[in-house]
């Protein structure tokens, strides 16, 4: 199971809660975990709250977790090395428990995919284990 | 399956491995993965060793992890930017193997709830998969 | 199920993604997921492109997340107060969705212990559910 995100900026976070509740809605999973992945290494996933300023404040401590303004010897084959470097260190993998049929995320928990070398098209894969 | 942390300064580990070890003792598991989630946009999850200097230094690190002393545009709303940003990148969710009954962690690994944003009451989901 | 590594130097990635693929195999397990966990409070685990340029780079970025020059506590004890600090940010632990008898990773992801305080030698544990 997968859904795609199309992203319209370098870094920007997408919220994808709504489009994950419908994979473990799909599987009919009520008990266990949902395992939510991006086959991606120049994004990454994190879970926060959904709140304007937030996303905004997400963005720009993202942007600046890793050095933008290194001399990096990827960036000899291919300009992104910076958005692979921000991916290893924040990772492509959330797991995520499903209790009575839901996400039993936190009132102020969505997730989001995070681009970091778009704008692209972007694979979320979901995978819901349990009974 | 859970438990409650009332945890008593703003950032500060607390160590819930014995806690998350009833849960899975009380699952009857044998051969499986334990999932342990916090469903909180201000605290998060750390594995690492539980020792009185490390624990300070740990401390110290993740507070400096993200900048304390930017203009984040959340904090017009909730002062409390910083932690869920800190949050967002350190992550709320750990996966860990059971095997023959017993988490498989290494020796000098325990599991450190994180709190960023306290004192709180905070809620440990633990989610057993397996047989 | 796990096997070992044996690593040469401080600070180090070892693609094991070859090893993980092996022990899935093994398995049998068609549709679910693979637990990829190090049981060491100075190892982690991340997930990106095996390019030599790249691999230099991710070295240096994981040297540089946490400060290397502080006075740690921790050193007082044992002196790799920074390794496990960043095995505590990095985290030890990877899941991954298998479809179709096959890691659903991308093209350009592949699988790294990240040695923090070698050369030591290193297990990995693969745990894999599903059917």
């Amino acid at each position: 199971m997968s859904f795609n995100v199309s992203t319209s900026d370098r870094v920007e976070l997408n919220d994808v809660t709504g489009e994950v509740i419908a994979e473990i809605d799909k599987s009919g999973v009520k008990e266990g975990i949902a395992l939510v992945y991006v086959p991606h290494a120049t994004a990454a996933l994190i879970i926060n709250e959904n709140e304007r300023g937030l996303i905004s404040d997400m963005t720009a401590a993202i942007s600046d977790l890793i050095p933008r303004d290194r001399r990096y010897e990827h960036d000899r084959i291919d300009d992104n090395a910076w958005s692979h470097l921000t991916s290893a260190v924040i990772g492509c993998s959330l797991t995520i428990p499903i209790t009575g049929g839901r996400l039993e995320c936190g009132t102020w928990q969505n997730i989001f995919l995070v681009e970091l070398d778009g704008p692209r098209r972007r694979k979320v894969i979901v995978k819901v284990i349990g009974a």
